[in-house]
C-alpha cells in the first residue's frame, strides 16, 4: 500500500540531518556580511586598543603619587598639558606631574593611572589637588587588552551579528570568507493549487505555501527559488524536482492536501540515481506525511500540504537543513528554549509530539500560553498564534500551569 | 557646566517618544510586503475556504446515515463517484449514497460529513461499509469557517511575517498599503575616529559605531544612511546633522568617546528652530549622556561613544523610535519579557538601571546568566556575551538564582 509509513520520532529525523555538509564560500566586503556565516577563523593584525586609553575624563598621573591621598590630605599635582584627542601624545610624565585627558584619550608615557575630574580641583591655572588613591591602570585600558595581536577573535562557523561587524571593523578586517547562502527551490504541488493571481473556481485554491515558505527562507538569510506548481503527475513533479536538483542547493515541496501526493514524491525520488530516503512518515502533528531524502548529498524535503502543517515542518526541519548548508556551527549558536506555562488544559495524545498554535499573555510575571481553538487547515489561526508549544512525544498533554517549551511565530 | 545633566530614568524618557508619529504609507504588491508594517485593515473579499472542504481523506456521505452504526453493525452507502481535486463537484448525494473524497476536496452538494477511510471496507466495486457513526460537518471545514467575506483579517500597525503573507496569498489580496520604511541618517563623531579602511595611527580609533549601528538600523528593516564622521566642532555637527534633518527621517548620532561631545551636539540642535530636547542624561548603565530630542517632529538620537554603550542604547532607545516612525502598533506586538536567573551575584548601584553583558547556559532546564567581566569599552565582549540582563533602578544587583529580564544580542 502506498500509503505505508515507517513513522520515525522528530528526533531520530532531526540526527539523520548531520550528513549534509556546508556548502563552499566566498569572500564579501565586511560591511556586507550581517547575517552571513563566517568560513574561517578571523585573526586580529593588531592590538585594540592600540594603545593605552584612559576610560574617564580626568588626568593621567603616576598611580604612587596618590598613595595615602584623601579628602582631607589631596596630593599637588603639576599639569604639564593636555592630551589631545586623535593624536599621539609627546607628553612624558615624571613624579608629581599631571596629563589632562578625555576618555578614550591616549594615556602618556610615565602615567599608570587616571584621576577622575570629579576628585581633583584646580589649586591654580597649572597645579591641581587630587583627592583619591589610585592602584596602576585604575580607569586605564591597556593596549591590547581588549584583543591581543595573533589571537583568533571569531570563529568559522559564527554567525555575523552587527557586534561582530563592529569587531572587524575595529581590527579593519576586509574582506571576510563567509559560506555562500543556500539557493532552495520551492515546488507547489496540488491539482487544486491555483497561483494567488488567479481567481480560483469552486474546488480551486489560491497557493498559500509558495508564499510562506518563500518568506521563511527569506527570513533564514537564504535565497528563495520558486520553480512552479507541479500538478499531481508523475512527469509534472519529476521535471520540477530535476530542474531544483540540477541547479539549487536543496529542494522543499509543499504536497497539495491529499495525504498520497508525498507518496507520489517518494516514487519520483526513487528515479533519480543516488536516492535515498531517510525518512518519510513522523510521529508528530501536524505534519505525520513529512518526506525527507538525500538526493547525492543535496537534502530534499517534502511538506505537508496544510499551511499550517508545511509552516511548522519547514520551522523543524527546513531551518536546521538551512543552518547546516550555510556552515552555522552548533557551539556558536546557544540553544535556547524558552519556556511557558499552560494557560489551561491542553489535551494531547501519547506517541507523538504536538505543536500546539497558543496566544501569550503575561500575567504576574508569568507567560501564560493559551491554545488557539478550530481546525487544523485554518490560517487565520496561526496569523491569530504567537507561537507554538511543543508537547514531548511521552506526554497525554498538559495541565494548566504546566511548564512547556515554546517556539515562537 | 555644560556637562550638567537633569538626569531622568529610561521609563521617563520611554514615555516621551510618544509625541513622534508614523510616516506616511506606499503600495506594494503582497508578496514584498515581509517585515513591512500594515497601514490599512484587510478585509476579506470572499470565504476561505471557498467551498466546504473535506479535512481527511474518506467517503463524503449524509451524517444521519450512519447513526447507530458500529464496528458489529455497519451502514451499507452506494458509492457514487470520486470528487476530483481541483474540480466543482457536479454530484448531489441522496440518501444512502457516499463520494469518494481527498483531503482538501469539495464535499459534495447533499453530504454534510466524511468518513475518514480507515473506517469503511469495500463491499464490492460500487459499495462500502461505513463502521462510525458521525454527526453532520464532522470532517468537514465549512466555506467561510476560516474566514469570512467582509470580515477584517488583519488590522493597520501588524508587522507581516510569513504566516500574514500566507494569509494575504489565500484571500488574493494584492497591493497592500505599508507604512513607509523610515530613512535614517547616521552620523559619527569625535577627533579620534579614522575610516574602517584607514590604519590608524597613534592615538586614533576605527570607527565602529558607523556600522554597528548602520546594522542595527538594517535589522529593523529600516535604511540606514551613512551621513560621514564629524569632528568635534561646531560647525561640522551641524552641517551633517542639518542634512539629516532635511533629507530622512530621524537623526543618531554616536558621540565620540569623550564625555563632553554630547553637550557640544545638544548646542548644535539649539540652533535649529523647532528644536525641543526631550532627554540628556539618563540614569542608566551604560549609557549616561544619551541625548534625545525633537526636531519638527524628527527624533534625532545622540548615543555615547563607547560601542557597547552605543548599542545598548540604541537597542532601547532607537530601535522602538523605529517602530513608531513605521506605523507598527503596541498592541500587535506582544511585549515578551523572557527571565533568566542570575548564575551568580551580581552587583548593582540602585539609582540607576544597569544592563549587563551576561553568557546565557541552560541546566536542569533552567537558563543562567553569567555575567561576561572586563572594562566596558571592549568590543570582544559583546561578541561574546549572549544577552543583557536588566537590573532595576531600585535593585542593589542580583543575588544567585534571582530571577531577571533577558534581551538576546
Amino acid at each position: 500500500m502506498k500509503g505505508f509509513f515507517r513513522v520515525q520520532t522528530p528526533a531520530q529525523l532531526l540526527q539523520k540531518l548531520n550528513r549534509f555538509k556546508p556548502l563552499s564560500y566566498e569572500e564579501v566586503p565586511f560591511e556586507e556580511s550581517l547575517h552571513r556565516v563566517l568560513a574561517e577563523d578571523i585573526i586580529s593584525p593588531a592590538n585594540l586598543p592600540e594603545f593605552p586609553r584612559s576610560t574617564v575624563d580626568g588626568f593621567a598621573l603616576k598611580a604612587k603619587d596618590t598613595y595615602g591621598v584623601s579628602e582631607k590630605n589631596p596630593a599637588l599635582f603639576q599639569v604639564i598639558g593636555e592630551i589631545p584627542m586623535g593624536k599621539i601624545s609627546e607628553i612624558t610624565l615624571m613624579d608629581g606631574e599631571a596629563a589632562k585627558v578625555a576618555t578614550g584619550g591616549m594615556v602618556p608615557n610615565g602615567a599608570d593611572a587616571v584621576q577622575m575630574v570629579e576628585y581633583t580641583e584646580w589649586v591654580d591655572s597649572h597645579t591641581i589637588h587630587a583627592f583619591k588613591t589610585l592602584s596602576p591602570l585604575e580607569n586605564v585600558i591597556q593596549a591590547g587588552e581588549d584583543i591581543k595581536a595573533g589571537e583568533v577573535v571569531l570563529r568559522k562557523g559564527r554567525l555575523i551579528r552587527p557586534q561582530e561587524i563592529g569587531l572587524l571593523a575595529g581590527i579593519g578586517r576586509t574582506p571576510v570568507r563567509v559560506s555562500l547562502r543556500p539557493r532552495v527551490g520551492i515546488i507547489s504541488s496540488g491539482d487544486e493549487i491555483v497561483p494567488v493571481e488567479q481567481k480560483p473556481l469552486s474546488g480551486e485554491v489560491r497557493d498559500i505555501n509558495r508564499h510562506t515558505i518563500v518568506s521563511m527562507v527569506k527570513e533564514t538569510g537564504t535565497i528563495p527559488v520558486f520553480l512552479g506548481i507541479a500538478k499531481d503527475r508523475f512527469n509534472d513533479l519529476k521535471e520540477k524536482i530535476d530542474l531544483g536538483l540540477r541547479e539549487l542547493d536543496m529542494v522543499v515541496i509543499t504536497g497539495g492536501s491529499s495525504v498520497g501526493t508525498l507518496d507520489l514524491v517518494g516514487e519520483v525520488l526513487q528515479s533519480f540515481p543516488g536516492t535515498e530516503i531517510l525518512g518519510h512518515g513522523l510521529s508528530i502533528r501536524p505534519g505525520k506525511p513529512t518526506l525527507l531524502a538525500d538526493i547525492d548529498g543535496k537534502p530534499f524535503l517534502g511538506l505537508p500540504g496544510h499551511p499550517v502543517s508545511a509552516m511548522v515542518i519547514f520551522h523543524l526541519f527546513g531551518k536546521p537543513l538551512l543552518k547546516i548548508l550555510s556552515g552555522l556551527s552548533d557551539e556558536m549558536e546557544p540553544q535556547i528554549k524558552w519556556k511557558v506555562k499552560a494557560g489551561r488544559n491542553i489535551p494531547s495524545v501519547a506517541g507523538r509530539e504536538d505543536y500546539v498554535r497558543v496566544t501569550l499573555e503575561e500575567k504576574d510575571g508569568i507567560l501564560w500560553a493559551y491554545p488557539v481553538f478550530g481546525k487544523s487547515g485554518a490560517i487565520s489561526h496561526l496569523v491569530n498564534a504567537d507561537g507554538l508549544i511543543r508537547i514531548g512525544i511521552d506526554d497525554e498533554g498538559l495541565e494548566e500551569g504546566e511548564e512547556a517549551e515554546v517556539i515562537l511565530l
